[in-house]
């Protein structure tokens, strides 16, 4: 049976971009019941700095403190040596990097070129390798910038391209305003194919504008497998002005078991935990599927 | 250029699913406004019992208040020759009969079975005929019932087959608990085409499960080119468990734009009147594009 390769970012690109500072206890049951539901690949924490990102400041504390399931890898951000020191003495399984296919967007989210923030990757992917752990990598703004508009999908290619030629297993293609479309997602996903294969590709959706299934789909259509989302479509109030939620993981999950596609992941119980974390939050549950499902 | 039509269904199937009584005032505005935003084909009414559906018991001095705009056509729900002679006495441009694919709610929501349902629309087809106005008909539950779950493709095919065969010019195919995935879509899409043109068939999604978009995505791609939709996602509080509001029109459009296709809309003035009604609702705005725009 086809399958998908499901990314659950709820503990980290979520709860990162929540207003609330959540306890450290309320993310390690987080991440534990994301496990139970059935996600074989979480993202766990995020070793940026603490000033910049406080909502983040007890990652090691979280990847520590989580009671670790059998098959199940727990990954966290690592924008530099620092950070991924950090993130192997917590026992990360993989670690992440992040970049943007917009030069102003990289200037204004991590203070350097997109070239300067590749040079800054080299060196924690020759350490991460060398204790064995793989490293993802993040390109945001693939379908529209706020400072630059429209992304050419082949400004997306040439960074896509050299992060794995720098040794990144996986490229996670980030919309991270939400404003892409289908037409515009395939677009962009034919360009990145020429320079990394599919099957490391992962689509990581904003649901900002409603489109983000509908871009999946597209994706799903051209034989892509991987889909990064969070729990409840955790991260920015879903009903604030230009709110930027991922993608709901229940959504995702109702489309994919819609598609006959196969997640391993549990809905009943998904949809109980994002109910769960919605509530220990005092925010409105993100996902529609999280709000209808009965069962 | 390619184009889409799109059908406006909030002042109807979005006002009638609404808790709150709307005061005839504010429909009358909503339906100008609406015309304003560029729909030509605006649902403005709805003939049925006051007693079942007292939302709508003031169709007749909503329709007749309306200040017409050219070219657009404000259209009514009439579901027996009653309902079709008001109709016309308040100037319907166009009316519409509604049955379901499903028998079991068909019996539940209009009380006789399908075949019934299609005997009483022939006086009202040949009523509407003969004084010139047109007739569309909506078909329920095709992609899923409440009560028979999954629906056969060819139930659904049988029935749009009758509706057109009777006279409706435009067959409009309803996934009316929003539980359709894409390829149930186009599987269904697939075995109607076989009974009527697709040029007369549209698409009437509900979003309970953030499912709508991705659907009619898939439709699309197909060549289906006409769209159901209400302004704000009215119907149904779009937060309560179990809501079941149309998709709506603000996601519609940018998706539609997103893809090159035109609609006549202005997005814009479209943003302004889903919040303006969500406000006279109190409520809140159940589209995401409504609620991220920003001009």
């Amino acid at each position: 049976m086809d399958s998908v390769k499901l990314v659950e970012m709820g503990p980290r690109d979520g709860l990162q971009n929540e207003p609330a500072l959540v306890p450290a206890a309320i993310k390690i049951e987080l991440v534990e019941r994301l496990a139970d539901c059935g996600f074989a690949y979480i993202e766990a924490a995020s070793f940026v700095s603490p000033r910049r990102i406080p909502q983040m400041a007890d990652s090691s504390g979280v990847l520590t403190g989580i009671r670790r399931r059998e098959g199940v890898v727990y990954s966290a951000l690592t924008p530099n040596l620092q950070g991924l020191q950090a993130a192997l003495a917590a026992g990360a399984d993989e670690v992440a990097v992040f970049t943007a296919a917009s030069e102003r967007f990289c200037q204004r989210n991590i203070n350097c070129s997109v070239a300067e923030s590749l040079e800054r990757f080299a060196p924690v992917l020759q350490l991460a390798h060398e204790r064995g752990v793989r490293v993802r990598g993040y390109v945001s703004t693939v379908l529209g910038c706020p400072y630059e508009g429209n992304i050419a999908p082949a400004a997306v290619a040439r960074v896509a391209g050299a992060l794995y030629r720098l040794g990144c297993h996986e490229i996670s293609l980030g919309d991270t305003i939400g404003t892409g479309t289908p037409r515009a997602a395939v677009a962009m996903l034919s360009a990145v194919r020429q320079e990394v294969p599919l099957v490391r590709l992962a689509a990581h959706f904003h649901d900002t504008y409603g489109q983000a299934l509908a871009n999946l789909y597209a994706l799903l259509e051209q034989g892509l497998r991987i889909i990064d989302s969070s729990v409840a479509g955790l991260g920015g109030c879903p009903y604030a002005h230009g709110a930027t939620g991922n993608v709901a993981s229940e959504d995702v999950v109702y489309l994919l078991h819609g598609l006959g596609l196969e997640t391993g992941v549990d809905l009943d119980r998904l949809v109980a935990t994002g109910r769960w974390v919605s509530l220990q939050l005092g925010r409105e549950n993100g996902s529609k599927t999280g709000r209808a499902w009965n069962g």
